[in-house]
């Protein structure tokens, strides 16, 4: 068992939680809690920490149970339940924490699909909507994120923490040059859709039957001028009384499920 | 100008901050940042704070500014920068802060649209997604919140931060019977739409065009049996993929949203 903070798995754990550059350099990401451990791919997991009272409690339950059978292959260690605290991002830890290789998907394998349904991110700055977009992108269908690399890192702890196991899912890269994914969105016949104040037909008044991205900007500024005008759609989401803006991540769903209803709809009538 | 933490003032304040009980005895809340002093009802304003270095900067800007008038109408007092800090519930705090009184809405009032657009929030525990369903509904153009007493307070000032000022807009009351307010809302014609396990019709196969009233539960446990068994429909938000629930204030956002669709396509139609 670890019991101290010196150790230097401990340190690295602490490292990875708070260093976005460290997580890039080993290619790894934290998910805490025991959802995400069971949620996880399994050539996906590198390392699991329990802490001391999990681990008990997890002793006196039922060995064969699933979680208990996961744990047996992947292996764990043991952490003193305050030193599993200084490992955790969270206030009330659950005890367990899982390392995970980061996934990489391409875009020609999202592209793949017949009618792509993609959001692709500008400047995102919050972990939380980040994770919500990804969450919420999972339940509406959308087959891949695209995020440019100035945003918050998708592997910030409280991204993958909204996501709620959509991490393990929804496909997603991160690019560099957001009008130039844009372009070549364009030649595969997929349309892109910014909200926009220059929109003046309302989001529900366009079919996203099609291949169709969703442009959301940075929560303060929007879109930046480079990628508002490059893209091929302007819509608008009608707001009543002094609504200026909605939450990006807000904006996001309310798309994505209009996309999958009118598809939904399309199927339907099939 | 205040120097000191220790001014009766400034601990009234921070008490304000952090305790609903001491808001809700003196009928209080705090707002913070420009934005939502620019947007306070005149009437609705008991004191003005702003930090030593937020003054310096007004007094070298143009006096006759729409805020200067509002300052000089309000009055304002001025406290010393690491003393306004600590009057502050945000880390780089703007440098304003208002007092205002609560507003006392009555379900009577929200009852007399002819076709109302209500959201019932059960035991909701996160101030952020109330304040950005209040966000999210003033856009959609709800006409009213209610929420039970068991739930986090509306005036929390997280819930008052992500509602960027449609807390002075759209109506909310408190009730201590939900079940008990959703039988007044039946006899008054009013129909319950309960998002739940229960519902098999999804919840764009149904008709919002009349009075109607979403109930959105808990964000662990989402509602109450005594509550969802009052509802007169049951609903259900399709998901892809292994996601088992939405956020709350997402699930909200896109009931609200659609409601909002078919009424202003009906509205188009006339």
């Amino acid at each position: 068992m670890i019991t101290s903070a010196a150790n230097q798995k401990v340190k690295q754990v602490i490292l990875w939680q708070t260093k976005a550059r460290e997580r890039r350099r080993d290619r790894v990401f934290l998910a805490e809690g025991f959802k995400m451990y069971e949620e996880a791919p399994a050539e996906w997991i590198l390392q699991v920490y329990l802490s001391q009272s999990a681990e008990q409690k997890l002793r006196s339950g039922e060995a064969e149970s699933p979680l208990c059978r996961k744990l047996a292959e992947s292996g764990y260690e043991v952490a003193a339940d305050e030193v599993f605290a200084k490992m955790s991002d969270t206030q009330t830890p659950q005890g367990i924490l899982t390392v995970l290789r980061q996934p990489e998907h391409t875009l020609e394998e999202m592209l793949e699909d017949p009618a792509p349904l993609l959001v692709l991110l500008e400047d995102l700055q919050d972990p939380g909507n980040l994770g919500t977009i990804l969450r919420t992108g999972e339940g509406a269908g959308i087959t891949g994120v695209i995020i440019n690399e100035k945003a918050v890192d998708i592997f910030h702890p409280k991204t993958i923490r909204a996501t709620m196991g959509s991490i393990y899912r929804v496909p997603f890269v991160c690019v560099e040059d957001l009008p130039g994914t844009m372009d070549q969105l364009h030649r595969r016949g997929i349309r892109t859709y910014a909200a926009h104040l220059r929109g003046e037909k309302s989001y529900d008044a366009f079919s996203f039957r099609g291949g169709t991205a969703f442009l959301i900007g940075n929560e303060g500024n929007g879109l930046t001028e480079a990628t508002a005008g490059r893209a091929e759609n302007y819509l608008r989401i009608p707001m009543e009384g002094q609504v200026e803006s909605l939450n990006a991540a807000m904006a996001a769903g309310i798309l994505m499920y209009e996309a999958y209803r009118q598809r939904r709809r399309a199927d339907e009538r099939l």
